[in-house]
């Protein structure tokens, strides 16, 4: 098996660590794996690909090395301010810098690339297969707009995470305030402690609080090896019906049930003819194990 | 007191257990309490006469045997995939094994079905009456679509739940995907992980993520006490409030807050006008219980 | 520095315990703070100034005396049922006990008054800075409505919290029914047991259910310290910021993703400009601690 | 061909003028076709067996006699205001004349008085199959709930149409003030003129504010010949190709286009598969007539 | 009859010309009725006072003068650009000339300031009584905001419209670009056109566009002769019947049909009790004119 | 002047017939201008361009060659059904010919190309500058999807128009259904008689109907010179007044007003701080033409 199509990556490891698992590893160690331009070009090239690549079925997200999932506060003197290089951003033309005089102006050249970027994390939310977000170290700033977009959010014990726009004066902007209350279940007071304040929060005040759904015990080859086995177990089942769920639950938010209800009927009377139903069906009866075609 | 013109039942038992109170009672322990065809009809019929007869205030949902709320995974030979009876549904004329060829017409058929049979959970969802569902032992499938449809979740310690769709090829039909963002709280990790997996999880799993608000320490019988206790008390209470409550509750899902504080105040310019209002406020003066009319 | 424009108040204490901090104190203790007709005005009035007032950057909300934040159930002879004062109520020229004989004119006057009351405590939640309710002791009914409508809820451990409207014959309508699910994170189970039943519940219960985000050990004085501590802390961030947050995630409940990401960035297009982009990074850079224009 | 399973009707002549097109005729002309309680269930029946009816792909609603669709002002002694039989009304057990004295209870079974009459109404609109309300003479009151609730209206030049309900001192309440703003584009000056006012309009008007499509030349004879012209060319059409095209523009309504287009994705998945467009291709370059299976 | 508590006011006349019908007339005509600082504060005033008047039951809103309902371009030297007053607005203190440097600090008073004048517009929206319109001359710029905001609108043939915004270099922001959609239909070409480009257009065309329902042949006085008309016909219906009629078709806007109907259904529970339809009913059959109560 | 970085193109001509304008024209007049594979990906390159590039103030977009805008019916031996060309759709892999036997992938497969194609139709209606369409000749299917998304459409007196979806056994599914409402107004008796019949209408027709705001006198030269005009009318217009009116409009779609109401001051609270307000004031009260930076 191999992916198809996949462009050669320079910030990101992409790897097939068993059948129909993909596991997409943030590779900038160095910088805490801090983001920078030709990074969101990667990313959103990666999981457009893997949305639609018959071979996957589960994706892993993870940040390389020991200290970071993403960004990062200060460290030693260059610093990876919520999860964007500032280096890198004073070096680069970004529209906060160019000699654009007339706010306005400005305004719409911020509105675009504002668009750009949480163009990037949606292709992360849009992605047609399961993924799941292994968290440890670092997890600042674009780490929780980015796990935000993944369905499940595992992480380390020694994890820290923070929403941190508010430290560099900006309201979280390409994703997190969106995503946030849908992932934790409402705009709850702990919400808006977090983001008003930015301050750092736990592993465990992560999990009390539902934006993660398991804190694994040790250290970060721990998460991966349980991030692997639910990825596996995932992709045992009918990806028509582990797609089909994922498409459905996503597009419940802000809506009405009624309208879920219609929503999930349409989606179903194309959906049911599967072969995946009796099969499924059929190995449950026969106790096997079922194989499914590959979507 | 007796209950209004309710068909004669082959797969319920509804009784009243204190004044207002009536219990329904999934009656197939044989069969884990699965579903076919005839009990979706006397479901419905159920909900819709309890929704408006005026000697019920509060209503609780059980399942006969000591084995399950409804569904159930294998047991013995017979199966009772996901709270539907496979075998009764492999006789039956299931638009899955239907004739049909071309896959529109199959789709429309399809629709049409899972239409309906979302119109009965939704008249449990619909029922004016506060509902508490009480689980114990199996509650798989259908069993949370059915719970999620009432106001409240008790269950008992051994209660094993399940979003099972997805390990028979589906995503859930009629009625998981829509309302359990809403009664857990969002989208969360935990919500993905027990939906795309469709592993089983606990009764304190379910406490702790909100599916249940209450473990009864002990078994069924200690569980149907808790219940109803819960529902003499709301039933002792202004029928317009309690109603009114959680006709709006619910119409607040998906709406901006303004829309419902708008709709709040038009439902209760109708209803303000109550004589419960002077009943309670009286009784609360005069430290004595209110009576209040039939509703 | 001082507030501006603020009128001589009766009902109320404000006072500046810290820069940029306003400690707002609900004051008629001899009555557990309960609210009666001139007391809405006040409270209006305030919040509409603070938010405004460039010198105002956080917002503690709490109740005088040791036995409530407000309202409370009969104490003695006079009771202060759901946080309106019975005996004031009485007295006043209510619109329930006006002489309109006509149900659909008097229902029109209902719901005139409704509409004006929850333009009160809207007022409160409309607010462009961030505030805090401190609860302690009874905080019933309105109190419930009042401190839905603040971002975050800290309280003492001795707090006696409870959705009392449906003792009192009507379904909450000053904003309880529209704002609690958005601040617990939707219509679970819990929310529909409290606000059915009226039950009063503990300050553990109410951070369990995520009503509120922490529970104080000790007093009011080290709820007080608390809270104090944290509006500090948010008073210490770049307004712009602090503010823009609180919009966006006030603006995101009720909507979808898509139409949040698409506002979050008119939003910011707005708002990237700030000088307080620069001072807080170079700050961050320079491991100093930013200030703020006022705003 | 023959309709099947429909029940036998009083006040309902259902007929097949042509193949796959049903006319069915509200037959109670000496009252203008003004409803009362028996003619509500039969009007449901009938549209709910007509939607699913394979050997239906278009229906036409028209008004026996030469004086009325449905309803009109006093003739003669006796009235049928707002297309209800006021005599009926008045002998009837409606929830205005009941002995219930709480206003609040009255306030509960009104509303799920009026539900059930929306239902009846949203019966027609939820029809699967195209349908085309012929309007002539009296079109009053209900006459303009149920035309609305039609796919396409035609006039004959005589037709007197009113939304009467301001005339007997009530807001249009089963479905005219919901779906009059859907079907003639938008709350206009003209919308709000004639259904604050309930004064008459002519066929003329009713075209240039486009509430009907079209008015045809002649009496009532022309205007069910042309009626009759379209529906046979609807029927000549692709079923599923036509019920999917109604299907989505009535989910358009209220909704974002983004919600939309997905929507219609969403439709499509299941129906492109569809033997009718492989039949209609081919007959398209063969320039046969296709025709198309049962749906 | 004299209205209730109105204060004394500037620049408007406020008259009584008929029993239950107000006429308010914008009283600056040597500007062209423009609109500057106190105006605003008197338009709320007037319009939040008659919501609730029980005097009244229909509005008529006007411009004095011959030349304008209000705003007017290049007139003389002076110019009333877009219905704004650009003398006054260059001496005041507004937002856009304040010597606040920071975009972001700019913004937020831009917000606030253009919040406080769409609250003005929204007052007249909001106004549970129906309102008129009456167009003549120039009516630019805010014209087309304020009239969009009221429930009808007719015109003089000579009539000048235009919605001016662009031509100052910005998008009009206190209503039109969000009403006029509402009020003529959808973002139809023609107004993508007139809005686009700032160019005027005639009665006629506003006509054909549905942003006016009637055009009277012949002058002012003709208007004001025609808008008094239908004003007292209004007045004579139910109050109960025409103001919840009005709240219904506004709350219609952005909704889908389901949501709708259940809005009327709570609407009506609470107003069907009404004495107006008795009153109504029983005047229909004794062909008399009926009389309601205050409201 | 020249544009920038546009790819080069093979089935379109892109020209600059005035400064700031430019004319998008389909190329491909043999085959009626219907479109294949490599079209959409030329045509969305094309308008993601020009959304950006700030020498680009107004687009039209017509057909080459006298028989057609797109699309077009049989005509000789070739048929163009529905805009599409079917000829090049049999020879290419599309999905509905692909051997993927289970109807669910194929379903899936579907989809994904669905939201493909609407993807570049949506880039039109996304493009920030505002679009016309200039309509002449056969403008079948597709040609309808696409003039819906631009901003104005005109048509020569000879245009034949069609929803033609139906005639090919499916629901229109590129754009149509979602935005025809829109752009006419609601989901009128005439959009149902189109949409469901597939009947061809006239110029006239279109006009009536609003789906055209203008019918010009003449053949395609007069209307192309016309089209001309109007897009140097809007592009001497300031950029950020024009863009934002038409972001503001669109967003207005499927959302209330007080949904509307805020938008539109959050994003003129960026906006208005644009030199072109000076800029324009200045000219008016100078009698100026002015100039406006670039955007």
């Amino acid at each position: 098996m191999a992916l198809r199509t996949l462009p050669s990556l320079k910030f990101f490891n992409v790897t097939i660590p068993a059948q129909y698992v993909v596991h997409v590893e943030i590779n900038r160690p160095e910088k805490l794996n801090a983001f920078y331009g030709p990074m969101w070009v990667e990313l959103k090239a990666i999981f457009d690909q893997l949305s639609h690549d018959p071979d996957v079925r589960a994706i892993l997200l993870s940040g390389a090395g020991d200290r970071a999932f993403t960004a990062g506060e200060m460290i030693n003197l260059t610093s990876c301010l919520s999860g964007l290089d500032v280096e890198q951003a004073a070096k680069s033309n970004s529209p906060l810098s160019t000699g654009v005089p007339d706010p306005s102006r400005k305004a719409a050249l911020l509105r675009r690339h504002i668009l750009e970027l949480q163009d990037v994390i949606t292709s992360v939310a849009r992605c047609e297969k399961p993924t799941i977000a292994l968290l440890h170290g670092y997890t600042y700033g674009l780490g929780i707009d980015l796990s935000s977009a993944c369905d499940m959010r595992f992480c380390a014990k020694d994890t820290k995470l923070c929403v941190k726009e508010v430290d560099i004066g900006l309201a979280a902007d390409v994703g997190t305030l969106s995503r946030l209350p849908k992932v934790v279940g409402g705009v709850t007071s702990w919400v808006k402690d977090v983001c008003l304040s930015a301050r750092p929060f736990s592993a465990d005040e992560a999990l009390k609080n539902n934006f993660v759904s398991r804190v694994v015990d040790g250290g970060k080859s721990e998460l991966l090896k349980e991030g692997l086995e639910t990825a596996k177990y995932l992709a045992s089942k009918s990806p028509v019906a582990v797609q089909g769920t994922k498409n459905i639950l996503d597009a419940s938010w802000g809506r009405t049930i009624d309208d879920n209800l219609n929503y999930t009927a349409v989606w179903n009377m194309g959906m049911l003819q599967s072969s995946d139903v009796q099969r499924a069906m059929l190995s449950g009866l026969q106790k096997r194990t079922p194989t499914f075609e590959k979507l």
